[in-house]
């Protein structure tokens, strides 16, 4: 595996320009795969990419059930729809994600654009939104993100994974869409029926009122910022240990942060705080406090507030966040795993247990794009779907739940030899008139072997054909369920099928 | 932007083994990195990747529309849906594409494993099977693929585009599942309604023993093949200069061939051929013959002999088809762009004008992924889905067709100002019912304002509140296309926007 070089190649090397590394590399880089690669041809792995997996069709027909649902909430809302490609310019990502950045998959440079995968949905919706000077839209967008981080896959942590994103942009008065995006999460997770759930609220300005009244460095306010974020995982103690000794805050700021982020409460609490001798004297706090009161006031007519906590310990991870900040939680004690949503840091640490939705309000991002800074504000909240299917599915497990992966409403079946040719027309009959069916694609199969494919499959109804049927042009129409068989005029059949499978 | 390199760097060149050039590699990129890019950084570029495209609502609009339509069809004869990650090991891709797998898309070396974004379904569904040891399944899979092609956006080929397979895998009688592939194109060329279209079959033991008796020498037959594909777009005299000046073939040779080629017709043709002195001294030929007989028997019982050509000219670009291949065309002239289908080869040369649909037999593939070489043959088409994309949308845009891109039933709008706590219960009260509704984000929207928002959207109906509604306990339900107003009492609401919503 040696190979030459020769000495006049070499000399080239002293003085390199960008260009001249590129073209070098490229060299190299046809030299190895003459050489080959560095993998063993004979210990080929079968396997998806770490922290991938196939969706088989049991967990497809349960995707599309959970997708569903969803996505008749968000059209019930007005919502339109979007797509934006899975990778974006590397430089689009560059600058959003902070710390995080080092998660972004690369694509390899192989002449051309520098690309990315997309780590969110949110970064390509801003980027959306400014390259088509869009100011006004009310969108949902499901598609999959990817983040190269440690995989945690029976918790429901992977690196490829869905996010189902709900924004709205545009300048409005305040707290009315973000009202909407909390009822949006509401109806979700009622109709999902995942069990007792409770909706933290939050707003970046308090928080950052709060830091300031306590006496934490400005500089320090995303640090401090993303420890109060482990208050969900950790006891007061060890939070406020990493703020003292890590973080090195001044252990009476720490203390007096505890007092805050202890506090829950709902409308009341907004209003007393307000009248809170320290907080009071913050400007922007006083006003993430008048807007809490107010997005209080919205959750009440509808009818949400039940689930809405406001809660001063939860601030989320990103750092676009300017508003209302939310994250939804299941209460109810479950072994399904822990999932990645919206702007969750990707880390072991940023998880909640427990949490299936997130978001909040980003008012400058799609600024960042727009090349005169020109803003467009924008809140928008993210279900944490994958967490969602791994509770879906181990009810379903649990219930021993036979679900079909298919609709086939008929299987054409014949006892008799020699029938294929009358099965086959019979079948695109069916399928022509809109009928669900299927056929074996067997010259000769056994009659058993074809209602054994029924029960496997659910499918309901069998349409028995027989010298004696085809002769009388009828079809022995049978119900798998119940193995009642009666003779339909093949005239009427299309419209028996149909009958029988509304009731059904 | 001169740097100098150590002459005792360079010294290194002269010996080099594999790994020794990826060191090398990777400095030289860090170096570069340390240089900067070729970008200038402060020309930001707000664009989405090389070859790759948004969609907005309007064209979500329509995807969604032609998307439920396949799925419909695929559904109707049985299928169950699975999906595979975006990216595979990078050796699960080798040596599946030939000479495209330079179109591949690797991502970068971050550590970890190698990794490429699916260049088609297949691949990755052949994987599935040999990983999960499926024998047996029919399945779609609706997804995008990823090509390094050169794009011509204008004319709908892109470097990431979304294909719709549909496959039946599993050992069963000849040609009955090749008979139903041919069945769904034609149910949804028909249904998508594009204008009149033929489907060309042949089967690649047919043109191999057509090669073998004409005289091309063993290992010219894949070439040879690829240049046979080409005679859509070039005429038998370029075709036939290739295959003799590029490819080496004997004149004569090449006539005999394009003798052959110039063949279409039906089972008769099938049965001609049989009796064909030359053809019939092949035995893969007879064998390809015999069951394009057979296939064309099951066609005519499923009713789509109309639209389907036994056509010798067919060969269709890559290597692991092994029988019976198809292509669907648009025989109108029309001026919608071209796209890449299933297994088209992704290059210039490769994309039939007018192709919209393809597919065929591969019954080595899953072979491949199983270390004991056991084989699950396969068959499956895939619709050319950007090509209808782009041919609904002018088809739209030419009907000056309204597309609404919300469903919502019921504006809740207000005439009088104070207002927006009544209209936000109302509005809650309705999602609340499963009436899809909107309300404006504005404390005192004026009438006009709202009834444009309805006028522009395509929103049918109005609830409008005032305060003398409101003391009657009723709702002004206004139709917005002929501006008639009831009142309706709050209490039957909602079965009225229900009840006038399905009238629309």
């Amino acid at each position: 595996m040696m190979l030459k070089a020769k000495a006049s190649d070499c000399c080239m090397y002293f003085c390199l320009c960008a260009q001249q590394i590129d073209e070098e590399v490229s060299k190299l880089l046809q030299l190895k795969a003459q050489l080959g690669g560095d993998e063993d041809k004979h210990t080929f792995v079968l396997k998806t990419a770490k922290g991938t997996r196939d969706y088989n069709p049991k967990q497809m027909a349960i995707r599309e059930k959970v997708f569903d649902t969803i996505i008749r909430c968000f059209k019930r809302h007005g919502a339109e729809t979007i797509d934006t490609p899975v990778f974006e310019l590397k430089e689009t990502l560059t600058g959003k994600y902070g710390e995080d950045s080092k998660l972004i998959y690369d694509l390899k440079d192989q002449g051309g654009e520098l690309l990315s995968l997309r780590y969110d949905l949110t970064v390509p919706f801003a980027r959306y939104l400014a390259m088509n000077k869009i100011t006004n839209i009310k969108r949902y967008h499901i598609a999959k993100v990817y983040r190269r981080d440690n995989p945690a896959m029976t918790r429901g942590r992977y690196r490829e994974f869905y996010q189902c994103d709900f924004d709205i942009a545009g300048q409005y008065d305040p707290m009315i869409p973000d009202a909407e995006c909390l009822k949006i999460v509401h109806e979700i997770l009622s109709e999902l029926d995942l069990g007792d759930f409770r909706i933290k609220v939050n707003d970046r300005r308090i928080l950052d009122g709060m830091f300031e009244v306590c006496g934490v460095p400005d500089d320090k306010f995303r640090t401090i910022c993303s420890t109060v974020d482990k208050l969900d995982k950790m006891s007061w103690e060890d939070v406020k240990n990493e703020m003292v000794n890590e973080k090195g805050l001044a252990s009476e700021v720490a203390d007096q942060i505890g007092e805050y982020v202890s506090m829950q409460g709902g409308k009341d609490m907004a209003e007393k705080l307000l009248q809170d001798p320290k907080l009071s004297q913050s400007k922007q706090a006083c006003a993430g406090l008048a807007d809490m009161k107010l997005l209080f006031s919205y959750l009440e007519l509808f009818n949400v507030t039940d689930k809405v906590v406001f809660d001063l310990s939860l601030a989320r991870g990103l750092d676009y966040y300017t508003g209302v900040i939310c994250e939804a939680v299941l209460t109810q004690t479950t072994s399904a795993p822990a999932t990645q949503e919206r702007n969750g840091p990707a880390g072991e640490e940023g998880v909640s247990v427990g949490s299936v939705a997130g978001g909040g309000r980003y008012d400058g991002l799609v600024g960042m794009f727009d090349l005169k800074g020109r803003k467009v504000p924008c809140i928008g909240v993210s279900i944490g779907i994958e967490r969602v299917f791994s509770i879906m599915e181990q009810k379903a497990e649990a219930q021993a739940e036979k679900i079909r992966t298919t609709e086939t409403q008929v299987l054409v079946a014949s006892a008799q030899k020699n029938l294929l040719e009358e099965r086959l027309k019979l079948t695109a009959e069916l399928w022509d008139a809109g009928i669900k069916a299927e056929v074996l694609y067997k010259k000769n199969p056994k009659l058993l072997s074809q209602l054994q494919h029924c029960e496997e499959t659910g499918i309901p109804l069998v349409a028995i054909l027989g010298e004696q049927e085809i002769k009388d042009g009828v079809v022995k129409l049978r119900t798998v369920a119940t193995r009642e068989e009666v003779d339909v005029s093949r005239a009427e059949l299309v419209e028996e099928v149909k009958k029988r499978c509304q009731q059904l």
